[in-house]
């Protein structure tokens, strides 16, 4: 059975392991700090690449930022990681074969192919964390738009320039529905700028918690239905750490009875946390 | 060459003509008001078909409704025409070959064929008129979702439920960006129950009405900045009657500005008022 070495790059953790074609996790996962220079990057992907390339067939990436799958560069911003990253020349860090994904794009695969999402067609996933990732899968292929940067889950809740979104625009899916979301509507439902996501989650017996949680997965439940109105998938699916606070069932309930397209589940990821080395791996290796 | 007869099928009118594989309209084009009841319009379509099927090559309907290619079948409400019409069965019309295709859906594929976004393999198209219909090209193929349903452009503009959607639901993209939501944006900043789109358009120089234009337009401009980041399109078309009132160049300009994916074209249609009959001609000749 063919292997990938799956190497995971975020913008304060790099992950890598070795994962066969069944998405199943051969060795144990190290952990590095992202380093500070596009530098000491490159040193630590040649390091980790030196010692397993002999072991495996494919190198796979799942990286912060959009990939343009034609020639492995990275597309526009990569978050908080060294300004310098997106020009890694990927390809000629091995001399077996390079494969780069987005980290969310790829995630999303790994749901379709060993998770949730297993054996439907149609799927776009949401990954609820500090931000939110998206991931879409159309006709059992990833979607990646005309250059490789599709999936990108900024679509306005509002229209009035409320709040301010990471990407520069206003008032997107993600500044709503992240954790950094949660923790904005807390303040503006609390009047407590220093209110954190920890406090509303932990009191969430307290009335002022409910409506913050409420409000915060409302909005979650708008942009579902937008969703399921464009791409009438057979399922969104819901991972991330912060999707351990949503209610699942009340999601696709509602959600289902606003739609005008036809029924789709909301179902939780079940690829786990490596999903995204998963799904790099799986793609790099060729498995449907 | 071969040849359609195409039919498009509205709430209001009927249209016929038939039409060649390069989309050129062939015949006069007939037109009808919609029949009130599922007998009346059935008994259009025969009277139709039994006069012009031994002419052409295939029956192509572009019709009001999502329509599951697999049976021909219409999906879902189809607004105001008569209340069976979904259960229409298209297939026992002709002993021809019968094809239908949703409308919005059609035109998309007009445009893609031989409109405004004609060479580009990934497109939406938006048009603004009493309501909004969609149409999604992907990969040069009409986007169609798990069911047939797709392309709906009821996404979330507000999340307050501040305006009731003819879908059932509130705050949806259609509910701003349409003719309709143009008049209750104007209701709204005027305080006027009574206002028209007519009297919003033909005063446009008035600051009040200009500021009203401005607000719908800008509700279409967040739309399409949603659908960029989604879809990372080749371009966004613009069509119907309310396409004649925004600034085409001001929405490319701007909503460039604020996306995350990569830089996209919005351009108006321009395959003409029966882009759906050219479109479901060219869909049901097979012409790409």
């Amino acid at each position: 059975m063919k292997k990938a070495l799956a190497i995971d790059v975020g913008g304060t953790k790099i992950y890598n392991t070795i994962i066969n074609e069944k998405g199943e996790i051969l060795t144990e996962v190290e952990k590095h700090h992202t380093p500070k220079t596009f530098n000491e990057i490159r040193a630590l992907f040649e390091e980790i690449i030196s010692k397993y390339e002999n072991e495996v067939d494919v190198i796979a990436f799942a990286t912060c930022g959009a990939v343009n799958n034609e020639n492995n560069k990275i597309l526009g911003s990569t978050g908080n990681i060294a300004a310098g990253y997106p020009e890694m020349d990927f390809n000629s860090l091995s001399k077996k074969p390079v494969f780069v994904e987005n980290d969310a794009n790829a995630a999303a695969w790994a749901e379709h192919v060993i998770g949730s999402s297993k054996g439907m067609p149609y799927s776009v996933m949401l990954t609820l964390g500090t931000g939110v990732g998206g991931g879409i899968i159309l006709d059992n292929k990833l979607y990646k738009g005309k250059n490789g940067a599709a999936g990108e889950m900024h679509f306005k809740m509002r229209t009035d320039k409320h709040r301010k979104c990471t990407c520069g625009s206003y008032d997107c899916f993600e500044a709503y529905a992240s954790g950094t979301g949660l923790k904005k509507t807390a303040e503006e439902i609390s009047g407590d700028p220093d209110i954190t996501t920890y406090d509303v989650i932990e009191n969430n017996d307290r009335p002022m918690m409910k409506k913050i949680l409420e409000k915060w997965q409302n909005d979650i439940l708008e942009g579902i239905i937008g969703l399921a109105n464009i791409f009438d998938p057979d399922c969104i699916v819901l991972s991330g750490s912060m999707a351990e606070f949503v209610d699942i069932d009340y999601l696709e309930k509602q959600a289902n009875k606003e739609i005008v397209t036809t029924p789709f589940r909301v179902v939780k990821a079940s690829a786990g946390n490596y999903s995204g080395m998963i799904g790099a791996a799986l793609l790099a290796l060729g498995v449907k």
